[in-house]
């Protein structure tokens, strides 16, 4: 068993500056405490004795992403995050960014004016100011489905899209469909081109032909549904693949409009698994994004890159939810 | 601010049940108990009142890998597993698992057996059995470069190959190569199959053409440099990328028995910078595996499946070490 005179010959200081970054005292450096601490335990040094991080400061930062209710894409990521920090002594803000401050100010000129040490950030576009900021950000950072090369400052947390994709499509095959649309979101993100890279690969992986008529890009929220199903239904699509709940929503709807009945004429998947959900006619069969272990993850990945962990992604599981929007393949 | 009866009156349970989650009393479930403090947290129950995890044991299982020392590549992945989990009060043995073992018992039925709650495995090929029952495995279990589709329980640490990679061929590129020449790993090995596809995706990046002439999987220890080099060199290489330190080491000793010095005639690139890349003659231009952070990382990835969230993968930054093993193309 190590002792602390053991670990002050190991890093050539003295007794004192060890005991201190063993207790957690504040009048020695971050980095010094972290080697003593990191030291004691290569040593073998009781770890009961070790004191935990002081006290820090970190911000959830949001720009377009609704997340007050329950039903809300971010709820469930705030509450996860929160519960993942709830045994550490770190304060936690949650702050509405809009556009006139990100052009006002720089992303670490606020974070540091702030006294923030880490963030979380929800609903960025890729086009944002401060997104584009973080390829040189110094700032430790998470944000979620958006990947940064190069920064070890930032990291990313997403579900894994292929997996996803993969076992929707696996669902509709076992059907009996073989026209399968994908109505994918916004093409700008970095999300939607991942999940269409998905969704042909797993065509390919089930010798399906790749059509391009019957792959769209819209919007997560808009009447992309108006635009594009009638065009997915002159292809003789039998299932439609939908980026977000919202989306699948939109889909039916538009279909009942057509007088096209879920699942009997037409197979309908989602992706999120938002209590929307199961209340649509008919529930809907989903893609589930486990969204508050999203959080937590977000908030174990910020822990990491604060602690010198430079974890560039973290891949979540995605779940498939089957209901009742799906049936065999009627033609 | 919540109370317990808050707590209680949500989850329908009484107020004791409440208490014993909060202190972390052992006659409850340890579903119950997640719960209890998830709604605690998600009312806004002061935290400061919660206890932590209960006693667990894990286990670090190692096949074929070294680890004793701290110039082999195990050492450092077990010193940071270590030092990520000193704050908990968890046991950590180190096991060595022989093919006998495998054969005899199965994986579940040997974590289960000896009270092991959760497990990093170090060193296994993709065949064995070990590995092969991970995808049905109920134990919460952690791999190292080997993705295994599926499974909930399952989740695998890495370096990330694209980046570490590209930062080797960009240096490459800018120094005047143009035919670099990769000896990777084992072809079995789903990391060396990943570092392939690197490798040609950032040649394409670079518009460099793919020459198969120059693209040789070996072993990472044996003597897939005496096979090789002389074909690079055939095939007019003036730059070698080797999947690992190892390698490396044994390609320069290869082309010093050609008489071909090292920067001067031909350039040498490692992968992992062991502790021996540096002393190497000339010192090793190599690609960083941070080693004790993907042990840290392993820990927080287990902590995570053991507390329910499905983490697939983490993927950690590739650092690029700049030494003197590569220099300006002479041709």
């Amino acid at each position: 068993m190590a002792t602390i005179k053991d670990i002050a010959d190991k890093l050539g200081i003295s007794p004192s500056t060890v005991s201190k970054g063993l207790n957690g005292a504040h009048d020695i450096s971050e980095e010094m405490r972290k080697q003593v601490l990191d030291t004691a335990i290569e040593l073998g040094y009781a770890s009961k004795k070790i004191k935990s991080r002081k006290h820090l400061n970190l911000c959830i930062l949001i720009n377009e992403m609704e997340y007050t209710s329950p039903e809300q894409f971010g709820y469930d990521i705030i509450l996860g995050f929160k519960q993942a920090a709830a045994n550490s002594p770190w304060n936690i803000d949650v702050i509405q960014v809009d556009n006139d401050l990100m052009h006002s100010e720089s992303y670490d000129s606020y974070m540091i004016k702030n006294k923030y040490h880490g963030a979380i950030m929800l609903g960025f576009t890729m086009h944002s100011p401060w997104i584009i900021s973080l390829s040189h950000t110094i700032i430790p950072t998470v944000t979620v489905d958006t990947h940064i090369p190069y920064n070890d400052k930032v990291g990313t947390v997403g579900s894994d899209s292929f997996e996803g994709i993969s076992k929707a499509i696996n669902h509709l095959v076992k059907l009996g469909h073989k026209n399968i649309a994908f109505l994918n979101g916004d093409k700008n993100s970095q999300v939607s081109r991942t999940r269409t890279e998905a969704f042909e690969a797993s065509l390919r992986t089930n010798n399906l032909s790749i059509n391009q008529d019957l792959i769209k890009y819209g919007y997560y929220v808009l009447d992309s549904a108006r635009e594009y199903v009638h065009i997915f239904m002159e292809h003789n699509a039998t299932a439609i693949v939908c980026a977000s709940d919202l989306i699948a929503s939109n889909v039916i709807s538009e279909l009942n409009r057509m007088n096209l009945q879920v699942p009997e004429d037409i197979s309908v998947i989602g992706f999120d698994d938002l209590p929307i959900a199961s209340r649509l006619t008919p529930r809907l069969t989903t893609i589930r994004q486990d969204r508050k272990n999203l959080g937590k993850s977000a908030y174990i990945l910020l822990d990491g890159l604060m602690n010198d962990v430079s974890i560039s992604k973290m891949t979540l599981r995605a779940q498939f939810i089957e209901r009742d929007s799906t049936g065999p393949c009627a033609y």
